[in-house]
């Protein structure tokens, strides 16, 4: 990752956390307080807030008026973090305990939802009105309201396809789109929204972000294989257990033998498997080529994403997006 | 309850229910369709969308524009629902298996997620603009956003106060307040505003509409520890077992003898109470009189609640209105 990019990333963390900050001291009772904010303070790379704010700038709007659309982003994204940890019964992440595993399932269920609520609530009532029209807000809530209903429709499809050995490419992209690519999109396009924007800008910004947010979950499904534990801050090789339907796994059913499917089969969606068994399926899979199948189609993806902003001003902005992207696809956690 | 009312809510919900069901056709995929729709065609009084509907016309509007309105509460009552029966273990209401026992916790989860989040997208597309003006929509998003904070924190504030002793009726009152009054006054403000009442007439249904809700809770209290389960359509003395400090056993604590006191805590919060047991536990409540007491103070609210409608002319809806109250504090189920 280029070390413009770092600094950047860090320099947006530092203001939004400040706003962030500043919306949570309305939060009580004081459990419900520390249970919604425990995954936010735990760290994160807030990406989504960063898109809201460059595609702000990138439109010629100020990224400071962004900022509350950037924080109620983020509260969204940790509010479906707080459930999908629940839901697949995931004990760790950002290298710390999740939060019905600190505070219990009935705690985070409501922490999460807390978080829901004051995503709209900051909307409603922490953008600037003499710098935002009405109009632009509405313009927002409506794209918030439509991401949200495709996360949670993406969450039940991840679910039901735990359940399915036949599921194709095109549904886990589908699948993909709205469970993960569809925050991406509305950071992007409300950021565009708010800082004025016009259809056009708002619909490459999209589109980007569509194509960045598949490369971006694709890069995870790979992370979730390969990477190292403590930099993943999650056990490695839990998405197998969960049984997710990941690009990876879906190329490597459709083209192993019998023994290979079998060996895959023993380790997916099976919670006691041990580390050597899952370490068996992931050479499995990478004799397959399945890993290196899911990387290739990352950057063809990447770069049909980069391609959406060709048509800005070749401005620093700009560039920076264009390394957002190469960053997606290259971290390491 | 008069036979007036009985017609009314009845030709209110078949109306709603026609919203609703439109509304439902648009969510995918099929389990999670099925899944958040359990328990509104499971029943439900629709008392929400009601208020709504006829709030918007004491103010002089026309209810139609109400109607998507009316969805996106009993929306958002149905997600606190789905959401409430996980955190509290509860497995049986309006008569039938809840969502987290019919399709399992994950499932309920997202299901509930998916009633929030089509909550708005109801109020930010449904609604007829060409009817309501933006601005009313505006005033409307922020009275839900404010709303399902409160919501929020009335639910981790009753989980809160079962692990208590000394939850006091000020604290019980401001619970209260958020986890169930807060969506009823959601439900006469935005139905007065989207009529285009005036802030006066918007401040006196809200203040209707808490006093109500106060009541409405206070029966809910008592009808769980006297009524009959088939009518009740949950099991009697469920709150009990869930340790909820109702107002109920808040009195009852308050003035109980150290045996009294012994009886009542042996089968507070313990979900292996017998039946015996909790009956043991009534008749010591009742000995305390703090049903009648709880009755006592649920009629006082009534009071307040209609004393608030008197500044309205006096029409049929005033009358309606009215009769609402009356039914709410001398309901079986």
């Amino acid at each position: 990752m280029s070390q413009t990019l770092i600094k950047e990333l860090n320099d947006v963390s530092k203001e939004v956390n400040l706003t962030i900050n500043g919306i949570f001291e309305e939060v009580k009772p004081r459990e419900l307080y520390d249970a919604s904010k425990h995954l936010i303070d735990a760290g994160g790379k807030r990406l989504r807030p960063f898109l809201v704010l460059k595609s702000c700038e990138i439109v010629g709007g100020e990224a400071g008026v962004a900022l509350p659309v950037a924080a109620a982003i983020e509260f969204i994204h940790n509010f479906t973090l707080i459930h999908d940890d629940i839901m697949d019964g995931d004990e760790k992440r950002r290298n710390v305990q999740t939060v019905h595993v600190l505070w219990g399932v009935p705690i985070a269920i409501v922490a999460g939802d807390m978080l829901f609520a004051k995503a709209y609530e900051i909307l409603l009532r922490k953008i600037d009105l003499e710098k935002v029209p009405s109009k632009r807000i509405i313009k927002v809530l409506e794209v918030a309201a439509e991401a949200t209903v495709s996360v949670c429709e993406g969450q039940a499809l991840d679910m039901q396809f735990e359940k399915r050995l036949d599921v194709s490419e095109e549904e886990y992209f589908d699948m993909t789109g709205k469970k993960t690519a569809a925050l991406l999109q509305l950071a992007a396009k409300s950021g565009a929204i708010v800082g004025g924007g016009s259809p056009m800008q708002v619909s490459r910004l999209d589109k980007f972000a569509y194509y960045a947010g598949l490369a971006f979950q694709i890069r995870d499904d790979i992370l979730g294989l390969t990477a190292d534990e403590g930099v993943l801050g999650k056990p490695v090789g839990g998405d197998i257990r969960d049984g997710k339907r990941t690009l990876i796994i879906i190329h490597a059913l459709a083209h192993a033998d019998e023994v290979q499917r079998e060996r895959i089969l023993s380790v997916l969606g099976n919670r006691e498997a041990s580390l050597s068994e899952i370490e068996d399926a992931v050479e499995t899979i990478q004799a397959l080529n399945s890993i290196a199948y899911a990387a290739e189609k990352a950057e063809m993806l990447e770069e049909k994403a980069k391609l959406q902003l060709s048509s800005f001003p070749p401005t620093q902005i700009r560039e920076t997006l264009l390394s957002l992207c190469d960053y997606i696809i290259s971290r390491e956690h």
